[in-house]
């Protein structure tokens, strides 16, 4: 006899194929979703449908939008001689919401990694290069993680770029602001002694 | 300017709404489901819906099951004898892991709560007493959380169920096994000296 509801087992699952969802995890949302009106889980089903069928990728920067190009693309009030190349389309929005950014964009969808296979030509890197040679681009921004995949990612493209005669610039490295320096890693704090400035 | 794209926005507010997910995992799901085939978030959108569609409580135990009476509670090869008493479904189904127990099951969904307050007609409480009156019941296992809110629900139910004249029994209280004595809480250690058996 089964005594779990097949419904249920069958979200259970889905829950846990996502990143970080573990299967108790899964257990507590599906059986937190049964005692919940009917109208949560089913705006949580309207919202997984409509980002499959209502969003693309622009087709300049690769950002996920609802039409493409999107609208940072389309924005005229932008400053268009700088494009900020990130990995993933969740580092715009990061950027986006420090309300310092006005110029464009580029999403790579990834960081260069061997151990995982990704090489350049699984990343929007031939966009881009076609980018720099059609737009007024003065300064190209590598705002890639400061890991081992974003700085060998950032290393390859500054190569690419070089012979452009383009400015690349890269996001400062240092200390995190709030941060408490006792519990700096060595890395960040080497990263802060060489950016160190007059004050 | 919008610089997120309204489907993404509402995925993340809906992702964000489930309990122990904050704004982060709701962004760092919702950008994973971009990335990955449609097919696996229109499976997690199906399997949301047919939780609320095609699942009921069942008319005697309240667990959660595709029909009524479900699985457990129609399955004759149980002991009918005795009701275990627990508070979610999902303990049924922590229950039923352990294979160990081959009777039946009443879900109070729910346990006393004055602070979140949730009296005893909250629960399935009732219905469970009218249980014990129909049904050739003579053991009732309180299984509600070794929490206080539990404890309280099983006092209350030992005090409603003893004039009856069944027996009542609750979990045993001690040391989880695996665990370590010297990382035991107080309160479990002196439970598990209070319950400790001959060898």
């Amino acid at each position: 006899v089964r005594t779990i509801a097949k419904p249920v087992a069958k979200l259970i699952d889905e829950f846990s194929r996502l990143p970080g969802i573990g299967p108790k995890t899964a257990s507590r949302l599906t059986f937190y979703l049964l005692r919940t009106p009917k109208e949560q889980a089913l705006a949580l089903a309207d919202a997984l449908r409509e980002l499959k069928e209502q969003t693309v990728f622009c087709s300049t920067c690769f950002n996920i939008a609802e039409a493409s190009p999107c609208p940072i693309c389309r924005d005229e009030s932008r400053d268009r001689s700088i494009i900020c190349v990130v990995e993933e389309p969740l580092d715009v929005l990061a950027i986006e919401r420090t309300r310092e950014y006005k110029a464009l964009y580029h999403v790579l969808h990834g960081a260069i990694s061997p151990v995982e296979g990704i090489g350049p030509d699984k990343l929007k890197i031939h966009e881009l290069l076609e980018r720099l040679k059609v737009e007024p681009v003065k300064e190209v921004l590598l705002a890639t993680n400061p890991n081992l995949e974003g700085e060998a990612t950032a290393m390859y493209l500054a190569r690419l770029i070089a012979p452009l005669g383009l400015r690349v610039t890269r996001l400062a490295l240092g200390l995190p602001v709030g941060g408490d320096l006792e519990y700096a890693d060595e890395v960040t704090l080497t990263r802060a002694l060489e950016g160190r400035r007059e004050m």
